[in-house]
């Protein structure tokens, strides 16, 4: 009879995603959540951008008083000027976002001396 | 005695991250995790980059043949050429990967003619 030493499975076990894994993911399915609704669906037009900034990014929007806000955020990141913003257009928001976000981490951690 | 209608709690409750802003968040804290080792805390040396890509992004990582590799992106994202990698530089290579995944991710859908 043979010795059969089984140290992995036959078929590998699919690895959970990582954080950093998650959060692409996350950028990928919010977009597309609100891309989809209307139009061309791989693209937010105005109103499905206000849609996400309003419901996604409500602390940010928060403070934020100027009521053209929106539609200055669409021009500053539609580059090709369609009138809509793609995945790529609006990971430049989320990155730009982010990075701002960061600078103040660091600049509190500074500042309590840890 | 007053007729007292609380229709919202004395002091406000804190609203719940959504689902991008914890995206946003985890950017922040997985970059950290690995900068904060060894060094300039704030921007993640070689090895930092060498251990944040392989414990974080596997998936993309097994892909790769390339001995190099953690060499050619450091040269590619250290834009500042200061041998390290700040969070500004980081993110660039997130939203970078995060392109390449709605790529495919697009792509499959129009395949699938969803």
């Amino acid at each position: 009879m043979p010795d059969f030493h089984v140290t992995s499975p036959a078929v590998p076990l699919p690895k959970m995603p990582t954080q950093l894994e998650n959060a692409m993911d996350t950028l990928i399915q919010v977009f597309h959540h609100y891309s989809g609704k209307e139009g061309d669906k791989y693209k937010l037009n105005k109103g499905e951008l206000k849609q996400l900034l309003t419901s996604e990014l409500t602390e940010f929007l928060s403070c934020q008083k100027d009521p053209q806000l929106v539609d200055k955020i669409m021009r500053d990141l539609d580059t090709n000027k369609d009138n809509e913003v793609d995945f790529n257009e609006f990971v430049v928001l989320v990155a730009a976002l982010t990075v701002a976000c960061n600078d103040f981490f660091e600049e509190q951690l500074k500042n309590t001396g840890i």
